[in-house]
């Protein structure tokens, strides 16, 4: 018997969408106003799923201050209030379109997330625009 | 290695609930206010989900001004400022409840994405009532 | 010492904006999509606001269980799952813009308030489209 | 040919975090403020889900006003402006965490439900914790 | 040139309405379910708005994190997670209506705030029912 | 007879918090993570709102699509996707603040709004943040 919880947090980050194997014209026109090389922003929600079984003991699949506060360890310390392009080894050479940060991320917790556990996250780059990613 | 993408956007339109074999008063008894013969409406907002791999020259599961525009010229053109029983083809002879609506959306736009990609539609009538269809 | 209390309800209608005295051209260069003869339609979202003085035996300004029911009965059996412009007394002659129907709700809803208590009504056409009437 | 429906209803209560079988000390090391003596409470958001086969007569998975009901007779009138942890069977040796509240319900509505739909819980303990259950 | 600045936080806290000058039947007959013994609880949304002028070194009317610091010391501290009628001395004289917890709020941040700023604060007691005071 | 009219817009933008006139010490103490030398970034959302008389030909105190038209041309263009510190006139010597962003746009508008209408700008630069200007 598994179930899934939920844990919201989110993140104020500049990034700027660039290949940098194409030409600026190319990347003007694949990636338009994200591509401006000032940098944009978003406020980026990210929610990360955990599914497993309830410990008797507790009630809990996972202790949601524990979640929490990893979430906060490796994830937002490294992200939030940056440039992801230029503040983040993980988005030197990788584009940091929201595809990319949600596997990033999904990595980065995946190493400290009980093995047991499935894993999953969604990132909110706009509450229009938005990804989902699982590891499969 | 697969990942989804989501696209929220909205659209006003007017229906009724009404199936032409019954009698007024079954159909009064079944779909109640929502058999208005007047029509009401609603604020639809529709997330359209693509899962599928990253292009590893974009970073993109699929350009989300593209998929935006696709949505926009499929479906909004289509049903956005309209009346579903009176004004749409699709309409005609369907009975336009969230079910229906989600499925001939999912029907339109599933000719318009790419075969390799997996899609799915989630329609609000309203923050409380919502219906979910991925073709299967 | 006058505190502010708010009650949020909401309703679903089909309206048309239209003027009977000017040309379907006319009508449809100023109204655009919202002229459609066949209607669309809105998920209302209506924020009631009372302002008194705390009653000390109860801690209310006012009992937020009558208001919800007076909203009930004078607003929500009025309007919801209504085709404003075709079965409604109060917009036969009036253009159901939301500014109108704030209006008219207003008005509505002042008759049944204590003249001791300040009223407004915040109408929400969509979340990016709304308006508010105070009386003044 | 399935599709999903998805009807979202809210309950107010109280609850604490206990296990009888811990000192209070340790008790309050794992459950923290949620271990507040005098309990604490929730806004709770649910959203049930039932996915099954469009009836060709009304458009419908399940009426949702029949869905309403349901949740009404079944969920509502159980929890409540309760005290989940004294007011109810359900959680007397059970502690009601988000965890064990979406079993609790799942359970509940799973004997109401056509055996033919699948059934899904999603329970908000507030907007950034929650839970989903479905029964798997 | 006065500008506002909003601060919006959240607590959770249970609490009863109770006048103990009536009967339990009045008590039962005016406040409903919210007069239940055993308590229920809330997700209390809280914003705080600060009214002044721009300090022109800063572009700050009030610095955000000292505003947030202010309001988790003195509001946050004293009421998340707790029992308002059990746990606080603010309410164990006065019902701990929406309208009395805004006035309390206010009047405990009122101490703290630069007397040359205004001051309002607005407490969601569900997304439907909230209330706003600004002490006049 | 005035009622007020509100349009909801968002920009993204990148934005550092600095005084020019400060040490780097200094800055970093007073702005914290919003003095990254590389920027982050935000989800901006504008209300915009307009008060006004209800023109009785139209209905409106001002056609919603000419404003956000009006919106979109003066300040949608010229922030959205922008770094305000190093791609806008605006903000070359004015520290882009909340307040001093909704000061900027305020004043902007103000030129485009008939003298006829009051003006209030409401800017979120998180949800949790958020400031209001009217020009008084």
């Amino acid at each position: 018997m598994k179930i899934s919880v939920f844990r919201k947090v989110h993140f104020n980050a500049a990034h700027r969408l660039h290949n940098p194997n194409w030409s600026d014209e190319k990347n003007k026109e694949i990636f338009g106003k994200c591509n401006n090389p000032s940098y944009h922003g978003h406020n980026y929600d990210l929610i990360v799923k955990v599914k497993g079984e309830i410990d008797p003991e507790t009630g809990y699949v996972i202790d949601m201050k524990y979640l929490k506060d990893l979430i906060g360890e490796h994830v937002l310390e490294r992200f939030d209030h940056k440039n992801l392009n230029v503040d983040t080894e993980e988005f030197k050479n990788v584009n940091p379109t929201a595809e990319n940060i949600a596997v990033v991320i999904w990595n980065i917790l995946r190493h400290h997330i009980d093995p047991a556990h499935e894993l999953s996250v969604r990132l909110y780059e706009t509450p229009r625009n938005f990804v989902e990613y699982d590891g499969e």
